[in-house]
């Protein structure tokens, strides 16, 4: 891993850029002046990063046509973020975006075929990754692909065209696209991103090893209106300290001790939060997380809210930027960018010398994802925990058995939750929808 | 209706825009140059318009942005169709090209809507409609809009994910955009177009009557590998008349008797026949078409064939091009342009002595549109008729009731086919999937 991804740097700070001009369908008619006028107010909030999200539509129309001009303009966006001084990581598979499905005509209705799992669909991503990693691997500010945001969506049951997926088949795809990227952009650190069906949802393909064991670093994307607020509050604890839970539960499936995590999706959603407390919770949830040990930054979402001139958007994504649709910095926005100069600077992590046990298989899936779900035993477990006081970890019941790795890791006391104590449906990814 | 529209006129000759570059994702990267080369050889083989095909997906990526670059780029086709002495027809909502389907994200998938009866996705039709006849209406050359290209796919039972709609349904939704065309662009012929179906599939919500009374001209969309070249061969009478038959079966419906009919797409699919054949079967059934009455025009089904440098397309879409994807007219190209100066002088239509009598209920519907189908008793009784050396006509049973309509049109004997003998099975339109 290069210094892109070094964890001896400051925490990084970032946005998920939304453009405030015609959203993600600008890059139907790149305007390089827009995104500068963008990327002006957030470095002006002292962020140091944004991630980037082409449309696939847009790059891959045809299988075999991946254009030359789409390409250019996402690199010419990374270039633009390196004239604000920031640096810039792009997610090749879009895919799904704020409740819109991307997917080109080659792969759904009358050409519907397994994006996972066919053959000439996994073809022509490999080739898509490839030829982005090639546009992009010598801009000095590239910080690498995410295979695509939360594709995993793709794959859940309660998607309407669901392409389902084995673990294993689920690993081979991440494998191939993260191999790929490698290829054509060795040396950088590149990640892939599942929404929280990963770590909450039983039966799903995309598992919590998956996430904390492939690719550079571990990304958690989190948000409240999974079931998390509706359950404890929009500023519970529970609620304040959810990224951090993911991110702890994160590290109990990551065979890397020193495996960087990177909180690569958070936001403030209006239908959990009240305007004013989204400055308080953005703070709460932010210093939650630097609280963890290997953090490698964290990446608000999202940069812009999205403009009312556009339609059909879950109320929430009107109102989940830093900056407003007319460029003008919010309250959330200033908050965080009062909080980085201090926050950026790497502290000692405290020791986390009690953990919570999640039972596991032999292959380290979760024998009830439902209990690690807002409401579920160990989720219920965590937040008592905090509530007593405490910071938590969270250990799979393999290591719990062993000795030599809770020593390694200072834990001291263990945590075993009563999973038949648990009152909580099964996990509705129906809340994620709307997820960025 | 205009000028345009007129039967005065010599038949017009034209084809069905297929750019050589990129297919139709061209429009996301629009070169006024690659259509003036495309243009160019199309008017050398005296055509004298052209269909376009924008797609939905890049003209309104949401439904409250209709893009205005996107609108200009329409315009600036129709105008450079001009520069070669052609006229331009314009399809609106694709929608459907080619196997491909071209929704916006805000119809389907987490956003699906029935776009035929959901008001707010009318609503957005409405709107699109309304843009694009306000840009286009001033070019001296526009030929009207046409609502979409076979939007009908998106009704049918045989569709991945059907909208389905009742006969008022379809209506309301064709009115609907009718009128919105009408009050953009007013006194052009606009027209709406539908795939086979709406003649041979029972239960269909597109209906014949649809077909035949709506818009300002009837459209024809003929494919003889709906059965007719499986069933009867690919140079049988019944496949080179059957662009003749479904024009016949139309005006049977039709309320005008001076309504125009416009051959919108028909094309020599490989796969009913030999690239040897289809310059014959061109010939044969552009010279049975014109001797119908109240011809406009044929517009061939396609311009240019699609390159192999793109994929997932059927078979037979590389080859259905006049000229081909380097830009040289095929023998079908050369043998269009050798028939188009004596076909374009109108001749009196055959008097139509002999009619096959359609069972049709209360609301014009046939009783059987299966029996209408390559190889129903309707259609069989056509094919008897033509091998019998007559030039039939169709009528309904309400018309075959009706001494005065019959003497009207001149009809002096009935053909009853005798429905029960039918022995094909019912009506697949998996077959049409390939369709244009």
């Amino acid at each position: 891993m290069t210094q892109r991804g070094a964890l001896d740097a400051p925490v990084r700070f970032g946005a998920n850029y939304t453009p405030s001009k015609h959203w993600m369908h600008s890059w139907l008619e790149f305007t390089p002046d827009d995104v500068r006028r963008d990327f002006a107010a957030l470095a002006e909030l002292g962020l140091d990063h944004v991630r980037v999200f082409p449309l696939w539509t847009v790059l891959q129309p045809n299988r075999t046509l991946i254009r030359a001009k789409a390409l250019d303009d996402v690199r010419a966006v990374v270039d633009i973020a390196r004239e604000f001084g920031m640096d810039a990581s792009v997610d090749v598979i879009q895919g799904h975006l704020s409740s819109f499905d991307f997917v080109p005509a080659w792969l759904h209705s009358w050409h519907d075929r397994n994006m996972f799992t066919d053959p000439k669909a996994l073809d022509g991503q490999i080739a898509l990754v490839e030829r982005l990693g090639e546009v992009l691997r010598d801009a000095p500010n590239f910080l690498g692909l995410t295979l695509g945001n939360e594709t995993n969506q793709f794959s859940a049951q309660t998607h309407p065209s669901p392409w389902p997926v084995t673990p294993a088949e689920a690993e081979g795809w991440i494998t191939a696209l993260l191999d790929a990227a490698e290829r054509a952009a060795p040396g950088i650190p590149h990640v892939h991103s599942e929404y929280d069906a990963v770590w909450y949802m039983d039966g799903h393909g995309f598992t919590p090893a998956h996430a904390a064991r492939l690719g550079a670093m571990t990304t958690i994307h989190s948000w409240i209106f999974n079931g998390t607020a509706q359950r404890y509050g929009g500023r519970s604890v529970a609620s304040d300290r959810h990224a951090e839970y993911l991110i702890e539960l994160s590290r109990a499936f990551a065979a890397d001790a020193a495996r960087p995590v990177w909180l690569q999706e958070v936001g403030a959603p209006s239908n959990c939060l009240d305007e004013s407390e989204m400055p308080g919770f953005l703070e709460a949830t932010v210093r939650s997380a630097v609280s963890t040990e290997n953090l490698w930054g964290v990446t608000w979402w999202c940069s812009h809210d999205v403009s009312r001139t556009l339609s059909d958007f879950p109320e929430l994504e009107y109102s989940l930027g830093l900056v407003d649709s007319e460029g003008v910095a919010k309250p959330i926005g200033r908050r965080l960018a009062e909080i980085i100069p201090e926050l950026r600077q790497r502290r000692a992590a405290p020791v986390r010398e009690t953990a919570i046990v999640v039972e596991v298989d032999a292959g380290d899936v979760p024998l009830s994802r439902t209990a690690l779900s807002p409401g579920g035993a160990v989720f219920q477990a965590w937040v008592d925990a905090c509530e007593s006081g405490l910071d938590p970890a969270v250990v799979t019941s393999r290591v719990a058995d062993d000795e030599a790795a809770l020593t390694a890791r200072g834990i001291r006391h263990l945590i075993r939750p009563d999973l038949s104590a648990s009152t909580v449906d099964r996990y509705d990814s129906v809340n994620t929808v709307v997820t960025g």
